[in-house]
């Protein structure tokens, strides 16, 4: 079994069943979880386990758990005051099927399930549950100073983008990423200063998706030459953050091979 | 200093500065938690812990992370799209103050914050954030539950209203009272038999309170007779569970009293 159908099994399970009461909280958890993205964060959280000398199955609580917190953090910036998106991914939005009252509470019954799933792991659930609450303040940090950067854009005002920017970038995306690879290399067993490899590249991963991101949505302060030397950058430093740690790390490096350089 | 004060202090060392970035989200959750609240939860928590034979310090960071939770229930359950109410405590509310996508935001980092300090627990962290995150979710099922009641009560459905009610109760407000008594036994070095006696004397002092809460809110489906007899079966039920405990069970036993029986 693959890393993804590992993850996509796990999640099913940990999920309340549609029609556990009350049926409006467990069907919209699972609307909002099911059917849709390509479970990066996840993946990583079990890849870090191994590059560490891990096994897979020792993070795959902690990589439920991380998946579960950034989808209660979509189904939040969905909402009406917030982007008031109708539409991800081809499906309708939370909050456009179930209502808001309804969306705002299953976001929160799903960033409780996170931490609750996270707690599963099988060691180091302190640091694991630190790393994620830590990370999971940051994520919404990032989000305000995102809500700032859009009105800043709008006005034009590029001193304040240049300002908020690279906040941003290392908060809203970045900040998941990071506690994705440390769970998992906490779950695996790994030692602080492994941790803190997979955390520097994570870190850079993140910054390089972010970068390429923003480009290809039109939103990027930077032009495509500067995208790219930072995309290159950030790549190559995601990379060598890898070296000599003592498990397989061809799904990591792989991996940023694949999530970056899509257009640039 | 008394349980109140440790966890005033606790409090005001775990939020971030009001100055810390972005500032609209550190100004927005200390304003939820400050000024405000009996602290009825985290006092249980840590009187929990001195029950089972520990000592008040042990739940310290647990009693933070179950007020913290409380305290974004109330931040989402007064927004415009769910009680939508501009005042509590004679204060603003968050979405009144800070408006409506940071007051979302807020609360969802104070439910983050919650758990990354309930996690600095000095033993069985593991139990612990499994306890807070399973009532977390519990709490919100309450919350969905108690919006049909509200739709049941401005209906007349009697017949809906007593098939929700009791389901309402349990988990809207036993279900954190819960999570404070067994996270603050665990925390205190309790056995799993005297967590469970902790449970079943949170799940009695909760039913209590809630059967008050509501006659006196005029929202109670019983009357005054039978609220006040269900009111002292569960007190006295409550107070039974805490028998044989090895620690000092004073503070508990006199809570109960305290918080129930106020105008019934």
């Amino acid at each position: 079994m693959n890393y993804l159908e590992m993850v996509e099994q796990a999640l099913d399970r940990m999920l309340p069943a549609v029609a556990d009461r009350p049926a409006a909280l467990s069907a919209a958890m699972r609307w909002a979880v099911e059917g849709g993205g390509k479970r990066i964060r996840p993946q990583i959280c079990l890849a870090a386990a191994v590059a560490v000398g891990g096994m897979a199955e020792d993070a795959l609580m902690p990589a439920c758990g991380i998946e579960l917190l950034h989808a209660y953090t979509l189904v939040h910036d969905d909402l009406p005051a917030m982007d008031n998106d109708t539409e991800r991914r081809g499906k309708a939005t939370v909050w456009t099927k179930f209502g808001e009252a309804n969306a705002i509470l299953a976001g929160d019954a799903l960033q409780a399930l996170a931490f609750e799933t996270a707690a599963r792991a099988p060691r180091n659930v302190a640091a694991i549950i630190g790393e994620l609450g830590r990370r999971g303040v940051g994520v919404v940090a990032g989000q305000v100073e995102d809500l700032v950067l859009d009105r800043s854009r709008a006005t034009g005002d590029t001193a304040a983008v240049s300002a908020a920017v690279d906040y941003v970038y290392e908060h809203k995306t970045a900040d998941l990423f990071m506690a994705a690879a440390c769970m998992g290399a906490w779950a695996g067993g790994g030692t602080p200063e492994q941790v803190e490899q997979l955390r520097v590249f994570a870190l850079n991963l993140g910054l390089a998706f972010q970068y390429e991101d923003d480009l290809l949505d039109g939103d990027s302060p930077y032009s495509q030459e500067e995208t790219g030397r930072r995309v290159r950058e950030s790549t190559n430093a995601a990379v060598a953050a890898l070296a000599g740690l003592p498990g397989d790390t061809t799904f990591l490096a792989a991996l940023s091979k694949r999530l970056v350089g899509r257009k640039v």
